[in-house]
């Protein structure tokens, strides 16, 4: 077993925040051991001649010297400390770093804008699944990165001078969230976007992701109010209206924001508003991880695989003891389902690759125990994190697990918003008709069996003679239909003559 | 990872039910990966000259065939099946057996009353924990098994001719709850009991555990009106009363007992009665197994260690890839801190071995996930099959860890039965403070703390300075005076001068 040889630590001394993150590596994956968070706004601190006073190192020191205690206990080498913008900035910040570094006991790095962004990028590459050519936004308390790149790679990298703390003391110190200071801290950061926008939308992308609390806090709003979780313009320009609507900042109330994240929220949406218009961003989605994952994956030396996704499936697989052959042959037999009805159910690429997810972890539960093993697998599946998942995506797994075997729980189908309700019904149906074909785990007692879909009516036909010669699995399937029939799913079953 | 070379199958064809059990081996641990049950009745096939009619040869049959789809894919050596009671005594048992094994595909042994004695001392030895002398007791469909035994050694079996299905059938026939029935079905036990009762009673035992739905039923009867788990005489008479206040079976209603074991729980509950009397027994616990576990445990070729229990915790930190060294010192830090305060706060052997226990496996809920860890180890701990340890055991442990930090959940440590809940909040604060001490997963660290009690006034006494020394420490310190003032327990910090 483990010792404390495998624990890395990552600290980020931000400009709103110190963070830090200890972590233990298990079995190829990440296992977070503690993460604290001091609100030491650092960024507060700093004079228009960028002098850092003298009591906001105090906070900063004082949440040292908590870190440091921690720290002690953790191989130097596997221990990461970086700065961002406001030290970068504070033309005393050597006084500050000093100190700092004898209360550590290690060296902090003032890292660069650029290395920011490349941190940056690396962390939401370990982390998020999709596409392989990504445009990456982070809009911290003091600086906003901006970074193309493919796979790995990061191509285009920019860190620009603009943040939701410093946006929100240049634009919203009056409190007053009215609509001439939302023009003008969005006209202010578009000014500042730009400049960098030829390059970026020249390398372009397929996916565009953000990291960071404003990009965070959006995603809750979104799952608070049951929409999808695609940030998109309008939905920025509805929020946007919505704290207009609400006036002054200490009124800003939005269903799913937080306490925590509402003071910088209104300037972190005047950014991200200025960022989707000047580069044309169709839809964002939330990272899985930023910078502080950047700096422990970059410690730990894990390779990127072209799909986070499979690492993920593959390292829960190990993790839990799965039976990968089981996995595999489930998910080749709904794969062999769902290509005979693709076109009637409209199973697009998105919609089976999910499936297949859910295919390769489906006993899962049985890691906890027999009885009310989907429930076991759909608490992990929300519980656990899995790097390249988004929240919704999670939601859905989690909802087929728990709707693989006996009774159907329809609503926990519509509870997510991953896809629409009738999509991930159809996914269901074919997951557990793998799990019941595949219950004798050979493959050669498998059937040759034909489906058809006629809206949502299927038909399951069998060789000639099947059901008598397999007893227990054509009672499953008498049950099946039967639990299918309960929630209006109608499904016949039948032999070929 | 692994496959079907790993599938053991357990078949056990009873006088009342035929149940079939598969399972996968993983790491060191069983795994159900299919529990089929079906009531075939075979005992109500037999008539007075003991011959099995053909309509009970018939259920029989339909249900292995059913049985057999499933083992055929299971390695021949992997598969154990026994018949007991009712076909060791139809004289046409081999009509029966000649087609059953054809449909099986294997052979069928109708052991002895011994060979079942042994068998199930063998699946409770596997699965029970406590003391290492025991008295096993199974009441099954048509025999009842007595044993008693050391370790993983039986040395006095016997099977008697007596069963929850047979005694309904001769002294519940009428299906009339009177005292007088209830009269006739104890004493024709007691008369069966009586020739065994010196023999056993000379070897004697330190605890008493029961198998069988009798025993379960009481179990969950006991769980569902908040008694505790241990079965006594007493209790045992008070629920004849109740039977007998319902006055007819089909009226029978008692807290907790459910419809599928109600039919025949007045006939087990008078054998049970009998037995408690002829052997003097005090008090007596459910077995975690019994005659399936027995056949696959044999299967295995898993050897019983002294101590169950260790066996499941070592089991849990491997499959969980826990942090044994953490364990360990927080264990250990628990015990010193214990040891202190044993006098003052009453804590025995049995309360200090619980409180270890949940040292040892307190991180488990990290698997899962850093947010909300000790509700994920509730959860999972809830949930896992722990040999060895009792479900009252189980739900304080899940209690323990709940809250081993953060805000208490006063009402779970009410919410168990395995011991006073001022004794469940005295573990609870010892467990959350050596994690505390602990929590830098050194041992060079650990300060030489000093505990004093003085009722539920705790005192911890600190080397002079070490808070000031120690800002990440004191802090969390400080935080768990208050957690722990909210809910009324004092806890006071100082140092030493």
């Amino acid at each position: 077993m483990l010792n404390s040889n495998t624990l890395y630590a990552a600290i980020d001394l931000g400009s709103n925040s110190f963070h830090m993150l200890v972590v233990r590596e298990v079995a190829g994956s990440i296992q977070i051991l503690a993460r604290i968070k001091r609100k030491v706004r650092l960024a507060g601190g700093l004079d228009k001649h960028n002098h850092l006073s003298h009591e906001a190192m105090q906070r900063g020191w004082q949440c040292l010297k908590l870190f440091s205690e921690r720290l002690q206990d953790i191989p130097r080498e596997q221990i990461r400390v970086v700065a961002t913008a406001t030290l970068r900035l504070a033309n005393n910040a050597g006084e500050f770093l000093q100190t700092a570094e004898e209360l550590l006991g290690c060296p902090i790095q003032v890292i660069s804008g650029e290395e920011e962004a490349r941190l940056i990028y690396q962390g939401v590459a370990h982390t998020t699944g999709g596409p392989d050519q990504r445009l990456v936004v982070d809009i911290g308390g003091g600086s906003t990165e901006l970074v193309t790149g493919s796979g790995a790679q990061a191509t285009q990298l920019y860190s620009l001078s603009m943040g939701c703390v410093t946006w929100l003391e240049r634009f919203f110190n009056d409190r007053n969230l009215g609509a001439e200071n939302f023009a003008a801290a969005e006209q202010a950061a578009r000014e500042i976007v730009r400049p960098v926008a030829p390059q970026l939308r020249q390398q372009g992308w397929q996916i565009c992701v953000g990291a960071s609390g404003t990009v965070q806090a959006l995603q809750e709003i979104m799952m608070a109010q049951g929409m999808d979780e695609r940030i998109t313009l309008s939905k920025l320009r509805q929020l946007k209206q919505r704290a207009i609507q609400c006036g002054r900042l200490e009124e800003l109330e939005i269903e799913g924001l937080t306490l925590e994240r509402a003071l910088v929220f209104p300037s972190g949406l005047s950014i991200l508003l200025a960022i989707f218009q000047e580069l044309n961003i169709e839809c964002m989605t939330l990272a899985g991880g930023a910078l502080r994952e950047g700096l422990v994956y970059g410690m730990l030396h894990m390779p990127i695989k072209q799909d986070i996704r499979s690492r993920t499936l593959y390292n829960l697989q190990r993790r839990y003891l799965l039976d990968t052959e089981q996995a595999e042959r489930v998910s080749q037999l709904a794969t062999h389902f769902s290509l005979q009805i693709a076109n009637e159910w409209q199973l697009d690429t998105r919609c089976c690759e999910l499936l297949h997810a859910a295919c390769l972890i489906h006993e899962i539960g049985l890691s906890v125990d027999f009885k009310q093993a989907p429930q076991h697998a759909a608490y992990l599946i929300r519980n656990l994190d899995l790097p390249g998942f988004t929240p919704a995506q999670k939601t859905l797994l989690a909802a087929l697990l728990q709707n693989q075997s006996n009774a159907i729980d329809l609503p926990l189908l519509s509870q997510q918003n991953a896809m629409p309700p009738r999509m991930a019904q159809r996914l269901c149906r074919i997951l557990r008709l793998a799990i019941i074909f595949a219950s004798r785990r050979r493959d050669d007692t498998l059937p040759a069996v034909c489906l058809r879909a006629d809206d949502e009516e299927l038909h399951v036909i069998l060789p000639s003679g099947w059901l008598e010669q397999h007893p227990l699995r054509a009672e499953a399937l008498e049950q099946e239909s039967h639990w299918q029939s309960y929630v209006h799913w109608p499904l016949f079953l039948s032999e070929q003559h």
